[in-house]
């Protein structure tokens, strides 16, 4: 509460998994909350690979963001983009050129793809962070084998069946295994030339091993794993060019159409906005508390914030590092307290295809069909809302049962093969 | 089988309704069928309002064309867009530049809207024909919905809130009952400023009734079911003008930026290509037996024909005669004989929000709850794909047991509210 007695502002940008447990957590108490997001839907961005695999339509994993928060009279919802932060005056700028005067500001702003500098190779090996972009490349994995059923050159035909992931951490890992499946199981009935061992599915990693933050035990069996489903990993390999007709990796030329990208991220401009400093890959550096330094009652959590725990541990970018942040600041603000944040590590997962996984739990590790079970019940159980929980749940049913990828639909600009409709 | 032994080649251009039922019939016999479609997906298209209003997702009413066709190991599947056909030397010319000879040809490319030739009309009064058509109508009553919620002019909001359906027919009658549950109803939790109330919703049909094609009892019932709804209905009126910012309806400026196009249609280039013979909305007019006079061997069914009964009826474009026409023609191939085609007329649905509908079967009208049940199993069971039915049956129980609109998503490239994102 102020000192004239009026509830506290409390703004919050991003509603992804921070922003939204840092809504929820003061939606208990006497305060005003503003949500601001760009998009309309809160994503349930673990997901979204299956979308860019066909797995899963987009409603499943995203929900309207007014109506998580229905309940919550105190939260408004804001469809708006924010394009600067004046931290002295207090107020953050909107593109609609409203402002929004605030008491606490917590943000929340996520990250988006980098290319280590090479940006022209977002055009060529789309990442995956919003439903347009798994919708993109769901387009262009289906349209590549579309064009590889009548093309009548071998070689042609080859690089059309090529694709590579570049990135073996958990997202690459998990798209790799997914395109394996669409490509070379899924489809194999449906396509009259194609036969499912004419598609190659490459996973580029940098580094030595695949899922660098799981122990190596794990690392060698997702290898094993995604090897089992026809994936040729190549570690240790960097990536010198991608164009539109092939990647270069580890000096050699691999022809292909269809790159995914899931090797680097950068967070969102908000360091800037803030001017305040920020680590390697963009994100701002905060204190014990998530507070920024020198801007009092304003706050960076999830991918937007670089946070060191006590144990001089970086947090990863991940799910419940976001959650637990909001969570966090959301209850100091209510509580007026500057207690440091403390992240409760509940285990590492992965998931490898239709029915493996790998997960860590620190004091137990499983791989194998048992750890996609859990893995399973976990990502159901958290999806944002029941009514998801339920069409997940069946969607996924239905795919183990049959194979089946029931979203496959190319839709968007480019839908149609050749220009114009006839 | 031609004199040489070798079975037929037929070709079926488009896999809606009736070049599905084409291949299905032709897929039992000893000819070779190839079907071009420039997507690759079919559609039922009778639901595709309940995507543009959030009912449903694009997945829940289409499936892929290779799928539903993947045991018919005669028929290949295309994706192509074909751009002329040459009848004379029996083949159609395609955008990839390929061509295709074909022995027999079927003639199915359904129809686009018609804007009366005020095509300028289009770019702010979108109609509803494919998957990328009905997102966009999504995004623009969401974000019409979203905009309202922040403007702070009276007169601005109301024009935002306002949403106009133009054609009283079965889609316009469904999209209008459709937008007014999802802008009064099922949103009126999520919004703060934004009442039930405030949104208005208009039906402008030219003509003297709504359902035109129905009974006048039936008709007047719709019309009180759909007034319930707090749909105003406008007939006898004619639109002059459509813009960015209102509509013109019988000489009164109506202010909104939301108006939906379901008053006319337009057949596909067919009748250009084969230089035949259209009636006055470009259908092919066609022999008793769906052959176009001047051409052995070639055939037009569905939206793409204009084909007069022994009672001097012109058929409608709905599904049930596309589907009929195409099986029959697929038949007549098989058994080499010009049979003439004959309707059989199994009833006449409209639905109208949430559970009513009005339903003519000729011996039997009903109206009401139960004419709702009847529309639902109806479409439930007619949906392509089994997985489609299941999906489609628990969204359909969900919205009708909570009034939630699942589908609420708003993407594509206007998917935030100014340009570019934060």
């Amino acid at each position: 509460m102020k000192t004239d007695g009026s509830p506290l502002h409390v703004v919050i940008v991003g509603a992804g998994f921070g922003g939204l447990a840092a809504a929820r957590a003061l939606a208990r108490g006497n305060v005003r909350v503003t949500l601001v997001d760009q998009r309309n839907h809160h994503l349930f961005q673990p997901l979204l690979y299956q979308v860019a695999t066909a797995g899963l339509s987009p409603a499943d994993i995203a929900a309207p963001i007014r109506s998580i928060l229905r309940h919550h009279k105190n939260v408004r919802v804001l469809l708006d983009t924010v394009v600067d932060i004046d931290a002295a005056d207090r107020r953050v700028l909107l593109a609609s050129r409203r402002t929004l005067r605030f008491d606490r500001l917590i943000v929340a702003t996520g990250a988006r793809h980098s290319y280590f500098g090479r940006e022209e190779w977002e055009a060529h090996a789309p990442g995956i962070k919003s439903i347009d972009d798994a919708t993109t490349v769901r387009r262009k994995v289906l349209l590549a084998l579309e064009r590889a059923e009548t093309e009548p050159d071998p070689l042609r035909r080859q690089a059309l069946l090529t694709f590579v992931i570049v990135g073996g951490g958990p997202t690459g890992v998990e798209m790799a295994g997914a395109v394996a499946e669409l490509a070379r199981r899924s489809v194999s009935q449906d396509f009259r030339s194609i036969t499912p061992h004419c598609s190659k599915v490459l996973l580029v990693e940098a580094g030595p091993r695949l899922l660098a933050s799981f122990p190596p035990a794990l690392s060698a069996k997702a290898r094993k794993a995604i090897e089992d489903l026809g994936v040729t990993v190549m570690t240790d390999q960097r990536v010198s060019a991608i164009t539109d007709a092939y990647i270069e990796v580890g000096g050699t030329r691999v022809p292909t159409h269809t790159v995914v990208w899931a090797a680097g991220v950068r967070a969102s401009a908000a360091a800037m906005w803030l001017k305040a400093e920020a680590d390697r890959v963009g994100r701002v550096i905060v204190d014990p508390d998530l507070s920024v330094p020198g801007h009092d009652g304003i706050y960076a959590i999830g991918d937007t914030a670089s946070f060191t725990d006590a144990a001089g541990r970086c947090l990863p970018g991940i799910a419940p590092v976001a959650k637990q942040q909001g969570r966090h600041v959301g209850e100091q603000i209510l509580r007026g307290r500057t207690k440091p944040f403390r992240y409760r590590d509940y285990g590492n997962l992965a998931t490898i295809g239709r029915h493996r996984a790998v997960i860590d739990f620190g004091w137990l590790r499983l791989s194998g069909v048992f750890a996609w079970f859990v893995w399973t019940t976990a990502h159901i159980f958290f999806l944002a809302g029941f009514r998801n929980r339920l069409l997940v749940g069946a969607n996924w049913l239905w795919n183990y049962l049959t194979f089946e990828r029931g979203a496959r639909l190319i839709t968007g600009g480019d839908a149609s093969l050749h220009g114009d409709q006839a």
